[in-house]
Formats: C-alpha cells, structure tokens, sequence
C-alpha cells in the first residue's frame, strides 16, 4: 500500500523523473525511520539529485506525516497482548523460551527505531537491558540507572526486574529454563562472547540456546519500521586527515599481523572513519549503518543499502570499495570460508550469525579488536585542529548560555527545559551545529543526582535559590564532536555542596595536570579523579572518562578512564573525558566534565617518554561553588590559568553583556 | 657409596638405632640439600627423635661436610662441556632441541640446589631465566633486572641473551627452530599455560613441543644435590588462628562451588597455610615442597617425602590428611580421571605433567586460581596480632641499627656486608628470628640503585659522606614476616636526593592515608604511589607492593599494587607493601618501604563500604633526606604521627643510645 502523495509525484514528473510509487513509498519510510537531526532536510538528496525548494517542501511535509504514524513505540508500559502474542508465536515455532536485548545487529548505544524490540515488548526505554521469555515466566534486567525507570515503564508483573551485575541473565536461565528446554535467540542481536555464556547457563538447565534466524518478534509487530535510510555522504580530508585509501592500507596491514586474510568490521562509526564517510540512520551520531569486509590488501566490500549511499558518495568511495546488498553478506562469509581464509573478528560485539557461517564453511576465525578502533581513537594533527576549533565554538555557545543562565536563574521560574533549550539554540546559532552529540542532560536540584537524567514536562524542576544545577551537553559539529558537563550554583550553594564541588574539582585537577609514562592505562589513572572524595567515604558510581570521537560517536573506546580493569593504554591524539562527580540521592548532582587529549609531555630530564592531557574544552567552572581554602596553590594556579585560557579564547567572540559575565566568572582567585 | 662417618653410627647405635647406612647417607644428603637456615639443626629430628648434644654435634659436622661437598653449581659461567654434554644427550635422544627454565615443579620465588639446572648449564644465577638450546645455538632470556648479571656470569658466545618481555621466547623458537624440528621440554617444569604458548611457537616454525619426562640434563649433571629434606613441622593455632580442618573444610567448600570435585596444589605455601605446617626445603622461607590433592569433603592426599615429616606432625595433621610417596601423585590422578571427576588446577602455575595426566585419564579439568591464595592471602585477627608483635620486635631491631648506624658510618669506613651482617645480628639478638625473609639488599650510593642488588666482596661500597645507602631487609619469625626498606643519607644528601626522596615519601603517604571502596584493586590504587615523580619525569621500574604472608613467603599473591591491569580485590586482612623508589643508575637509590594491612576505614557518612591501610612496620625515616617545603600539611601531620607512634612504641624496647638517638630521629617537623 503505497502513501505517495500526489504533489510529490507532480514535482517529480515535473522534473523529468518518474520512480515507482511502491519504491518512492519503500525509500520515504525508510527516510522516515531515521532521525530528523538538526541539518535540515539533507534526505532529499536521496529521492531526487539537487532537489529544489519545492520538491523539498513537499517531500518534507510527507515525512513528517510519515514519521508521526503510529509505529508501535513509546508505549509504557507496553500492552499485554504483545508478551501473549510473543507466547503464542513461540508456541507455534516449538521453542520454550527467547531472549530479547535491546542490543541490535552492530552492539551500539543508539538502535533504529525498528530494532527497538525490547521497547516495543515491555516499553522499556533504556540504552541497555534485556528480556528473557520464558512459557510461564518473564524476566527483565537491567542495571543500576535503570531501576527506577523500570518499574514505572514495564509492567513488572510480566517482566520480573532484575539488576545487573548483582543478578544475571545466566544465572537467571540456569534456574528457570526447564530441563531440556529450548531457549531461543536472534543470532544476529546476540554477540559471539555473550552466545558462549547463553549456551552455557543453558547447558547448566539442562537445556540448549538455540538461534532462530527470523526473530519472532518481527512476525507480531505488525508496524515495525523499516530500517534507516540517512544519507551516507563524504567526510572530507581536510577534515579527516588522512585518506580512505592511506587508512586501508595501513589497517589492512594490521589485520595481516594478526595473521588474518580480511577483517569482518560490523561497527558503524568505525566505517564511517575507515571510508570518510558520514551518515544520520541513528540519533545523535553521525554513521551510516552496515558491515564492512576489509580484505588484507585494503579493499573493502561494504554491505548497505545502495538507497542510502547518493552518487557522488559512490565516486567518493573509488574502485577499492565495492557495495553490496546488505543480504549478500552471509554469501561472502561462506565463499571466504571455502577459501580457507583467516577471518578477524571482535567477538564481543559481532554478532554469532557470522561466526556460525563462517565456521561452517570452514574459515578459521581470528578473535581480535576491532583493528580500526585504536587507529580510529588516536586523531591526527589534522583532526584535533578541528577538534580545537569545534571546542573553541562550542565554548562560545555555552559561555553565552551561563551567562544568560547567571541573569535569567535568579528569577526563581526557570525550567530545566527553557534552559536545556536555550543552550541547543545558542549551539544553533553558530551555524555549524549538525546535531546534539547526546540528549542534554538538564537536572536541577534533585534531578542532578540522576546521572542518566532526561527532563520531560513530568519531571522537569525550577532551578530554584540554594540548589545546584547540573547541565551536560554537546555538539556535533563537522569537525569535532563535544561534551562539557557545568554545575552552577543557583543562589548560595550549602558548605557541604561546595566541599564536594571542591573535592571533584580536586579529582579534574589532578587528571587534567597529570603527567604519566607511555604505556599507562585509563585504570591506572582513575583513582587521582577520586581520591579526595574517597578520604571523605564519597565516590560516584561512573567512569571518569570516556573516548570520544571525530565528529563520531561522543562515546567510543577501546580506551577510557575507569575503575575497570583495562590493557589499553592511552595513547597520544586520544580524545577522552574528565568528569569526575558527586551525586547526593534528593539533594544534588555535581559532576565537572571537560575534554581533553593526549599529547607528549614536554619534561627536561625525563627518564622516558611521558604523556599529559590537553584540555580541549573551554567554559568557565562555578566559583561561587569552590571552597578556596581546600585547594592547594598549585590547584588554584590551574583554575586561574584556565580561566584566563577561557577568557581570552572565548571572550572576543561573545556579546557585550556575556563578556562581561565572563570577565567576572573567570577572575583569578 | 655411603659417607656416614663412624661416629655418627656409633651414638646411634648408643640410643638403640641402628639405621642402614646407605638409607642414613641419603638421608642426610637430603637434609644437607636444604638451606641451614638460623634456626638451629632442629633437622636433627629427622635422623633420630630427640636427639642429644652429642649426636647433634656428630650430625652438624657430617652436614657441614656434606653441604661443603662440589655439586657442580656456583660456577660461573659453567664449564663448556656442560652445554656439549647435553647436546651430545639430545641428540642421543632424538631431540633438536631443549628448553631450561630456572623453575621448579612448583614454579615457587627459590628452587632447591638439585634443581637449579639452569645455573648448572649456564652460570646464570638470577631467580628468573630461561635458556633454550638448539644444535647449532642456544639462547638465555632474562628481563631487565639481571642483563648486567647475564654478562658476567654467563658464556655469552654460547648462550646469547635476550631481554623479556621485548625478545620473548616464543619468537625466538618461531624463528629458530628448524623446519619438522622437535624441542624438548620437561613438562614437570612447564606450566599448563607455558606449554600452550610454546607449543603455538614451535607450530609457527612447522615444528613440535615434546613432553621429555626424564629431564636429559639430570642426565649429565652427575653430582646432582638430591630433594632437599627439611623437617616440616606443626605450626601452632595460636599463631595460624584457624584450624586445619576449618581451613580445609572452608576450602573444599570452593573448590566446590567451582563445580571441582577435587582441587590439585602445586604452590607450597598454599599447602603450609592449609595444613599449619611450616618446612624449609628452599632458603628465606618456611614452606615443604610437596603436592596435593584437597577433595571436596576436605580431605587432603599429601604427596611429600615421608623422611622429612616427623612423627608429631604425622599426628598434627590427623585422620584427614594421608601422607602418600610423591611418586604416586601420578597414579592418583588417572585414578580421578578415571572416575570421572573434576579437578581444579591453576594453570599458570601446575605442570604440564599433571594436566596431560587428567586429561589422558578423561578427567574434567577446572580451570581456575589456586582456591587457597585468596584466602591465605585474608590473615585473620590471630595472624595479625603476630604479624604486629612480629613488626614491634623487628621495629625495635632495625632501630637499633639505624641508630648503630648513624653512629658507626661517620668513619668513612663503613661497607655494605659490615652493615648488613650488623642489621642480621640486631635481629638475631631478638632471639625470634628463624631465618631472614630475602637476602639483605645493603646497597651504597650507586650500588642502591641496583634493584636487586646483593653485596659480595667484589662489589661492595664504603657508606661515603653526600651519598645515599639503601637497606632493604626482612625477618621470618613464628608469628610474622617482616619487609622494610629505608634510604638513609650519610652526611649531607644534595638538594636533588631531597627532592627524589620527597616526592618517593609523598607517594608513600598518599598509599598509607588512602581510603578506598570495597573492590578496589591494587592496580587502582598505584599511580597514587608514582604520581608526584611522574610530575618531574621520573618512574621507578617495580611494582609499588606485594603481598607478604604469615609466616610464609615475603611475596605472595593474589593481590598487588602496580601497573598491571588486576581484577584482585585488596581485602581486609592482606597484607601488602607500601615501597615506591626512584633509582638514578650509577648514582643513587631511594626506596620507603613498610608494610600494611588493609582494614575497613570507619567514616562518618560514608556511602558505601571502604577500606584503608594500618601501616605495621615501625623505624624512623631518615628526616635528613626531606624537603619540607615539598610536604602539604596533611603529609607532614603524617609523617609526625608515624613517627611518634614509633617511638612510643619501640621506645621502651631498645638501650639508651638508641633511645636517644630515636627521640631526635622522630622529632616532629
């Protein structure tokens, strides 16, 4: 059943170009599936080359009205029939039982909405968490940030809550899947380490873990999304620094070391760097999805939706980079294992289908890294000016939102919302925002102990006289992507919120000053970003720095700054995060975020090489929050010399009244 | 051909013990294989219950003599013919090639003389080596520690050596071993994890890795010391807190849990802590080689030399333990195997023996960590009670040589062995000592900056004025080990000494002071120690602290504190080293050691569980090599704290001189 609307086939004829109804409708839903972003209309490239006002005009209203239709989502909790259909679906398939994760077939933060699965099953609608059905009973697990969201979007009579780590999916399965049961599982939503650990917990009941290749799921939600249509477009070098060609090679010879014949690449963003190329098909983030085989001599069969990929990006591509129809791939993995190929693959994030297929046809499998994520996480000079020039902006347009904030917060009536707002169009008015990098953290009071926090008109406090507020944000700019946490005071702050603030500005101090030999770890750091809220028997229950991509994801690896056990040392031309925190439950959040990047450390008479961080961002940090007595000279030399860095970077580009502010929010202390 | 000397037979004979002469010989070329240790002949037990004076100092004399006699170790390098004769053996043989590990079959921090091979074929005495010999070359692999050592001791033309971790076998055997070439190793002596690794290098090469189960050196080495037989001896409840059998039972009950039905010790120390025995097969500590079997309901089945267990701790040990020929350990296995069971080994540290044993026998093999380490690791309130009278008696010996010291090195003439032979009488005198827990580093000025280094005749150094001298000790009494380290400055130490020595101290403050949640690992914890040199560009090359036991080895795992990633939690009860350093080569070095236990912080508010160290070891710090002005407040209110609580406590223990001395070595600052 086709939607077209007339005008637009009108405009379309009009322009000499007459696509099928039912393809023209396929393509729009797809479009329609993939986030509407901050860029404007770009999709329509997709539809028609060089679109004018008019066919975009009217491609746009379609979209809208399609994009509106009911799809099924955000229904919280979801309705009952849908576990009962699943039951039956079950039934009719002969399986015991089936595991639903939020996770879809690339393991990322953000799914497409037709991959929303477990949303759509229990109304659920956290980045992480999984659902096991059983005949006579369910389960839902999730973590810790989770807990709360849970029993109010899930019907938690249908689906048992469950927090993990304390209480797992395992353990779960080993006491509640009958003996002999069947348990079910979508082999391409389940990774080839968690399949291990499934089967096992299986194996203990007395059972087995069986892949269903056509998700049950799919069968009973009648108006399930297609997948995401974005447009897949060039990442130019003057802003990558490198070429496709130059990157494949050299990650080609990477996957050669580790003794493999082609690597099996199934995360996005490292497409999108390994090819220069950039999309929209999931909120937020700039990629296109789709794998990518990389062969040792640098060529690269990438499996996408032709729709999505316009002809100037072909061109852009080149010869060593062949498409395919996303359904070819599993062909691919089996003529590679009729060759006798080596095939590398992360098996912690791809996903089993492709190990069983290739080791049917007799591939051996090489368990490594995904080998684009290190180089991918080291930028170039090329990419950390942009970086530098993405945070001079952004900084800009967030000096300007405190000192709106500063002015418009003693009325008493501001809104985490009219706030969180403000600070996307000071972002906008810069002209170059292309998304948010996240969702915009805007908590007040109480709501800034909600480390995973998102206002909504039910939740949304006043930032009221004697609080603090908590507000963590970023951009998507083309050339580099960024993420500040504030706290401002809001009125006088208690003596006891300013000890904290001092301890975790204590904790960003000492991180953004260390120096540290190559080879040194993000876990070996860690503890410098807690030790003084630890002497006071306080700690904040996150890591204290994340990877951060090149107009990528705001949250990549394989490096970060946390209290897990890590290998992975930091190296210079990383981008991670220094956000130390400290979050009273019904009181207050505190958390101080800046970027930063490795570089080498400069040190006369150093017995070997060490490395430091470069602060990237640039915005003033609340004095009014700081107990001056509890820093040391040295911490309040840094302050003072970062806020004259600030000063002097942001203050020609801001309006009168906000340098003034500035002048004030930056002075020596 | 036996030695026993007429007089020997002749008092025993006295006493109504008529020995066989041959069986008498040997065993005492057992006791003579043993360290002698500080403790007296208490070995004298062996050859007869009770013995008199007489005797004693009949079987003294015939020790000294045996103990005196060649064994073809302590040359270096080794005679050529050496490596000759066991070519001339392996091809023999059969073999291309073989490989010698300095380790025992207990992979253990010393080995017994008889199995020193690699000292024997090489010279090299350092206490972690490997060589692999070829037909036509061999390699010597030592790490960074002892490549000076290597090049004195050892032929480097015929066994080139090679720096681990950057040459590492594995590429070595890839590159060199010739095409279908078979290289022997001895799999008593070759880890579980060690044979898979070399195993995968020899395949690199098209090669093989052959189990050889008589160790063709043992071949050649033809006056070869025997098993060393010590006398494994009960240690009381008093000092281990718990007994036996509440040990096993706790033990079996992981073991257990881990889904074993029986668990297979190699390390000895696991097996002293579980049976409250302690020995003295190998130098520095009190542990008997031997192996054993702890099964699921708490039963052990001890594989040991019955000559070295005495008749009272065949009754100490009870109905549950059963004393079996350590010869039979292989029957007992393929017996398990056979009846299907599951046996837990270690396999980073069980031979490669036993693991092909179970498996050939159908066993199921569990693997996982030594299910004692951990909670040997946790000493319990008796334990630490010893382990603190232990460092009050040790505090009071080593401040009696600090003040002996401060005196007698003003001459000029002090040297290294002098000093060190002094701080051993000061722990003698306390009439506890049984043994030092390591061999003395007395080092002065650049000899300090030798990490492991060890005084001899040749190398030791005048304690010279504007120099600084590092001693690093330790003493082994019943209810404790002990592990200190102090740099002391002779004369004036120049403003860079003060400053190196400063930042060491802030690092070691910041470790004593540290509080931590529950789950914090050492690795967490370490930079704490190195940040401040780190500031200045400037490391040490160690760990900043390893576990100590309870009257056991002055290292023992599972916990540490240092760059490696680690998932062992410091618990309360372990004990654990504060010793960060800073060493300049040809210099000087500098090195604060003391000895903590963790233990829960009390904090008012806190928001979770934390922990924090007791700092145990007690003798000043040398105030000289301080700059003040380097310390925050708090360090300083530490540094005076301590240094009052040392002199309250050891204070009423020592001479007046001493106590002089000490009133103004612990003056506050």
């Amino acid at each position: 059943m086709s939607s077209v609307p007339d005008d637009v086939l009108q405009i379309l004829r009009r322009h000499g170009n007459s696509p099928a109804p039912s393809a023209l409708d396929a393509l729009m839903r797809g479009v329609a599936a993939a986030p509407e972003g901050l860029a404007g209309p770009e999709w329509a490239e997709l539809i028609s080359p060089d679109p004018d006002t008019e066919l975009t005009n009217a491609l746009v209203a379609w979209r809208a009205e399609l994009a509106n239709s009911a799809d099924g989502l955000d229904m919280a909790p979801a309705p009952p029939e849908r576990l009962a259909a699943l039951r039956a679906e079950l039934r009719r398939r002969g399986i015991d039982g089936f595991v639903v994760p939020r996770a879809d077939e690339h393991q990322g933060e953000y799914v497409p909405r037709g991959s929303q699965r477990l949303a759509w099953l229990t109304g659920f609608g956290g980045s992480a968490g999984l659902a096991i059905v059983l005949a006579d009973r369910a389960a839902i697990f999730i973590d810790g940030r989770y807990t709360l969201a849970a029993r109010s979007q899930v019907d938690t009579a249908a689906f048992v809550p469950h927090q993990i780590p304390e209480q797992s999916p395992e353990a779960w399965i080993a006491a509640n899947l009958p003996k002999d049961g069947r348990l079910g599982f979508d082999p391409w939503l389940q990774t080839v380490d968690g399949q291990e650990r499934f089967a096992r917990a299986c194996q203990r009941a007395g059972g087995s873990f069986v892949a269903i290749e056509s998700n049950p799921i799919d069968s009973i939600w009648h108006d399930r999304p297609p997948p995401p249509l974005a447009p897949m477009l060039p990442h130019p070098v003057e802003l990558a620094g490198e070429a496709s060609e130059a990157k494949r090679k050299r990650i080609a010879a990477i996957v050669s070391d580790k003794g493999a014949d082609v690597a099996l690449i199934t995360a996005p963003d490292s497409i999108a760097w390994l090819l220069n190329v950039r999309g929209g098909d999931v909120p937020r983030t700039p990629f296109a999805l789709g794998f990518a085989l990389l062969h040792s001599d640098g060529h690269v069969d990438l499996y996408m939706d032709r729709r999505k990929v316009p002809g100037r990006t072909i061109g852009w591509l080149g010869n060593a980079v062949t498409l395919a129809p996303p359904d070819e791939l599993g062909a691919a993995l089996e003529t590679l294992g009729r060759m006798g190929k080596r095939v590398l693959i992360e098996t912690s994030t791809a996903p089993h289908w492709a190990s069983t297929r290739l080791q049917a046809a007799n591939a051996t499998i090489v368990r490594d890294a995904d080998p684009v994520a290190l180089p991918k996480a080291c930028k170039n000079a090329v990419e950390l000016d942009g970086i530098r020039a993405a945070h001079h902006r952004d900084g800009v347009a967030v000096s300007r939102f405190l000192g709106w904030l500063a002015a418009r917060s003693t009325s008493g009536n501001l809104r985490e919302i009219e706030a969180s707002d403000r600070l996307q169009a000071m972002r906008q008015e810069t002209g170059a925002l292309r998304d948010l990098s996240f969702d915009t953290i805007s908590g007040a009071g109480p709501n800034g102990a909600i480390v995973h926090y998102r206002a909504s008109a039910a939740t949304e406090r006043v930032l009221q006289p004697g609080s603090l507020y908590l507000v963590d944000s970023g951009g998507q700019y083309r050339d580099g992507t960024t993420d500040i946490t504030r706290t401002i005071a809001i009125g006088t702050p208690t003596p006891e919120m300013r000890d904290r603030f001092t301890r975790v500005l204590k904790g960003h101090i000492a991180l953004a000053t260390a120096r540290f030999p190559a080879g040194t770890t993000g876990s070996q750091l860690d503890a410098l970003a807690r030790y003084h809220l630890w002497q006071a028997g306080v700690d904040y229950d996150h890591g204290t720095g994340h990877g951060v991509g090149a107009y990528l994801s705001v949250h990549e690896g394989p490096h970060r700054i946390s209290k897990m056990a890590s290998t992975v040392a930091l190296l210079p031309g990383m981008i991670v995060s220094n956000e130390p925190g400290y979050y009273k439950t019904g009181a207050y959040g505190i958390r101080i975020e800046n970027l930063v990047a490795v570089r080498e450390a400069e040190i006369d008479g150093a017995d070997r090489r060490y490395h430091e961080f470069e602060t990237l961002t640039l915005a003033p940090i609340d004095l009014a929050c700081i107990e001056v007595s509890l820093l040391s000279d040295a911490e309040r030399k840094w302050l003072n010399d970062y806020h004259c860095r600030v000063r002097e970077a942001v203050g020609p580009d801001v309006d009168d009244a906000t340098r003034q502010w500035l002048v004030d929010a930056t002075r020596a202390l």
